[in-house]
């Protein structure tokens, strides 16, 4: 009998995300929580199953992952949410155990580590979601359309931004404030090279390629690390590989931005620009016509974006539902696979190893150019 | 032991907005759909339960409302989901058989109806919510402490609307499309005495009483039928026990307006705004200051509007979340019912039958106002 | 020898809307100012005069209405920019000795005013305007342009308002600010029936008459006084000769709102939008099209919208253009019938002494409206 | 007896942008236009005289220098609006005579001589400004003061732009709509070393060095040619003699865009953003405080920023208005000069030929690291 049901099991995931994940995976009746290694601290993880009526709870992921694998009804994916340096080892296990998995971003530290989970997950035909949410709005699916219907012309150039405002206190030497906000984020150990730029650049990247579908050449980037370990802003040249060019710029001490991932898109015929704190419309400006809002719901919407909408327009689907777009799109791929179907092209519609793999290059080569006084950098 | 999960069930449900409901239930592992009764159609019936995992399910709702009454793991709450015209003989069905009730609005055709439901609610001393959404918003609340702490001085003028679109067609002549847009809502048999009033003019009435704490005391309404049987634009002069004055709109045949809920509280210290179309800012202005925003998941947020929140601030909480909070706070008041707690304010901060029969007070006064050439009606 | 110039003086005009008024006039090297009589004060009557490099100051109205009527190079017309209560006699005065005449809003006190100043320009065959700002926006041009070629369909309602904030301090108790801030407008004897409507709900009026063409046939308003002699704030609903309705709102004590004159006309076919503190654009909302933004100065803007812009799209033409346009508009008129030639329908899109008497039966409309308990009043 | 009152003559001014000048010029009836050479062209030359009411025509500027500096009422000041490859001689030859110059942006082509003429300028004593407007703005000069007072901070990174769309048909293959359209701008031999970096990349940098009194220290630009003899995008890295850094981008290909000079400076405390195509309003977000929104005419407006108010808030101050400021700041200073009246740095709050040679700088800069890469280039 065909599959039409997935059990996960999580790795982490008891901060703010951890939720979003569960969330955003319990909207469609899909998939269900069925084991989970939530926390190193024995009490938080116990605690944690109890509330999410896991029965199946694992105080070590390695043999979460092992007897998952030798279970029936063991987990058909995981979900790991743990910190950026958890990311390579966790994702590494369940793989060599055959498991499937949705991994956060950043993937993980290394060009080389994001290599070999790709590797791996080919050579094992596992699927390997990466969650930049971002790819999950209807919206951001109707830009990604009309790019490639020519509809804005040929790109000539992107402006595209990710300033948030939570770290201010970093440049005011109120460190108590920064660690309760910050917590692992600054601290290269546990985060990686980069801190704003891994966690908030990249999402920059990956939403601009999905749009646009190039590909960067190389980086020009001026990194602000203000006196921390890790970075806290940077603004950042781009070049692609069709020779247009554009600035990416991130922050995490941008004061009365929370949030704001903005892309706008420039083509020889029009543009196209979207807000993420407001991700409910598309502006689109087009050459010898009036300004044009889209909005999500309405009878302009078609295609992807239109097969992404829950509700009617107005009743604004947010965050979690962007999310749970990434889940529900994973899952029926996950679920045709395993029934042995045909996978399209539009089935593959979320992110993967892939995005997680230039994510990583991304990262490092803007890191790189920071060090060498903005020299470019070549992906 | 005390309880800490609810079962639930559901009558209708198959629209939109059933999945909405469900969703949102399940947002916060508290609640689990066990039963249901979502369809006349008997094929329907049975592939929804299927989806949702659903073992008990009924043809009818009487026959659900008896068994359920009888079972030792039955439902705790009832959702009734259906069209207007079965809100009153479900609800009632369910509360004679001792089973709480969570009901759409508008709760019912008549003040007698919405009274009689209100009676059987408190004599057999069941939980009685009506999902007026927009309670749920965090911003919305903070609206309300603001206004409460005196930060507007006195209410002096109110200016709310919702306008929608979706039945334009109705104007141009095209019946198909309308009935495939409007379905049972324009039918007086079906939806009551009112459409566009009654609909989405009740959710006007809701959040500003709630915001603002005033009672109406009478209204005079030009209402619109555009020849159809029932309304589909309205505008309301409305006064308020406290002498102040104010207009309400709401219509669902204007072009550029989706769910465009908005509320302007005017008082006689400054002014208080919210956009449901973009809900995550509140619009403050106070004499002598400059105007100011407060978005939810800042530093800014106090009270039970920060209770509310789920996500930092950006990450948009959209309609979903609104919705999930009215359950969430519906579900800890009957656990802690439930659990022999004692009852706060702050515990009953979601919408009860009391709001829905001033939904019905308000619906039949301005139909009444709208039939005798704007007179003003006392509520 | 044609004239292609214009001499012109002043009664009145040492507040700030007299020196947007001369301003105005001086925009386009077509008019000079040159005869006034600035002031009741003769010092300060003079130091205008010294200002403006004037030379002939009058010290009474009548003597320069007389004197210039007999000047060979005396003034062609006059602006009477005083308090209300002076508009119809000094207007008179100018009518009889033959000279044409723009007039502030509102026209004058009673409806027999109007119609008699409206008479004597008829017989004496002179150019009567009235500045009616707000038709001199090129945006409002193409709102009128678009209802004229059905863009938006039959008109089914109208929302439109003029909030302002700058008499909150009456409702404080603030005597002395509210004095220094309102001056003459509260004060009955020289504003007339009514402050807030007479200043502001009467361009409401006149804007919307001039975009949709509908003329009023009742309203039913709800004026509020907060104990003062004269109106703050009032909701008007409003039925049109077409049988559409809407509703008006003009208040002088909604903080948060400078001078927010903002109109939505909704047809059966789309709706148009426009504000006037960010004019530059109308907000277009048609059946089966994305929402549309016209901004002025760009590709999308015709007939005589484009004849009224003066510099590229961006650059924002904001109050003292609107009002360099009403005067443009008159002086090209009144110099084509001093020059003999015929005057066509676009030649005399300016406010006129039509549209001052339209004003005048609204307002009184209102107040009655108002006295009575918000009864339907027929204008 | 004291002077009160300046004559001035005009050089080139036919386009849009002279009007401006000469509408600025009268709005305070303080400066009159008494002579001009306003084309080559000796038919438009005289029309123009002849609609200016201007007696004093020349057809060579350099007879108008050498023949107003020998008249005893001769011009106080010259307009020199000119495309900018004749700015510097006939800056120069006024000078020379000993007549004051306002100068059109950017002031000329090279360093050089850029401090030619401040040094002219500085031995005959003479007051030069350039008409950087948007320093005329008052909700500008509030962000200076703010700024200047420590609200937000020390400043970390700036992030600003200036956008236009008018050129994409260059990028079309349009060659006669670009010629119309773009005229001598895009020609080097009359535009000088850069178009776009030329026309409005110098409007960012002026507006933000006048607004943070930061000096840039080096830029990184990638510099777009599409093609084209000279430049129509450019991305700039920015880093200033504090340490901070920022990125400007300045375009005329970007669909959407108007005239979108935006500013956004960020401070360790706050910050602060502008918009030109809506310039009313200044927003400011700082720690701790929601977002706030200053508008110009509020109580909440102050100093400098006060001072250049005209009407009541609400009703916009465009771009004429800005102008007119620059010209009364300018003219209120010659005019102290004049009398012999000391000058205090409030006096001095317009555009001078240090911002003009600022503005050479920055230009020369941005397109030699465009030629090389994007290397670092120092000012």
């Amino acid at each position: 009998m065909a599959r039409d049901f997935l059990r996960y099991g999580m790795v982490g995931g008891l901060g703010f995300i951890g939720a979003v994940h569960r969330a955003a995976n319990r909207f469609d009746f899909k998939t269900e929580l069925v084991a989970g290694c939530f926390s190193r601290s024995e009490e938080k993880n116990k605690e944690a199953a109890d509330t999410f009526n896991v029965e199946r709870v694992y105080s070590d992921y390695k043999e979460m992952a092992r007897k998952e694998a030798e279970l029936e009804d063991g987990i058909d994916f995981v979900s790991v949410v743990t910190p950026n340096v958890a990311h390579y080892e966790i994702c590494k296990e369940f793989l060599l155990n055959g498991i499937n998995v949705v991994c956060e971003k950043p993937l993980c530290f290394t060009i080389e580590q994001a290599k070999e989970l790709k590797k791996i997950a080919e050579e094992k035909d596992l699927m390997f979601g990466v969650t930049y949410t971002y790819m999950g709005y209807p919206m951001v699916k109707l830009a990604k359309q009309m790019v490639e219907e020519g509809k804005i012309g040929k790109i000539i150039n992107v402006n595209a931004e990710y300033p948030q405002e939570w770290l201010i206190d970093a440049l005011n030497g109120d460190s108590s404030t920064t660690a309760k906000l910050s917590g692992w984020r600054s601290d290269p150990a546990v985060a990686g090279a980069a801190n704003c730029i891994g966690d908030i650049g990249t999402h920059i990247e990956n939403v601009v390629a999905y749009v646009t579908g190039l590909k960067i050449k190389r980086v020009a980037a001026a990194v602000d690390y203000f006196g921390q370990d890790l970075d806290l802003n940077a603004n950042i040249l781009v070049e692609y590989d069709n020779g247009a060019r554009g600035v990416y710029w991130c922050s995490q001490v941008s004061m009365g931005h929370y949030n704001d991932l903005v892309f706008r898109i420039f083509g020889t015929n029009g543009s196209i620009e979207w807000h993420q704190e407001n991700p409910e419309y598309l502006k689109v400006c087009l050459r010898n016509k009036p300004m044009e809002y889209y909005y999500r719901g309405t009878g302009n919407i078609y295609g992807n974006a239109l097969a992404n909408q829950r509700v009617p327009s107005g009743h604004v689907e947010g965050f979690h539902v962007a999310f749970a777009n990434i889940y529900r799109a994973y899952g029926k791929a996950l679920l045709k696979k395993m029934n042995g179907e045909e996978l399209t092209k539009e089935d593959m519609d979320f992110p993967t190893v892939d995005d997680g793999l230039e994510g990583v290059k991304f990262i490092t080569a803007c890191v790189e150019s920071g060090k060498k006084d903005s020299e470019w950098v070549t992906l």
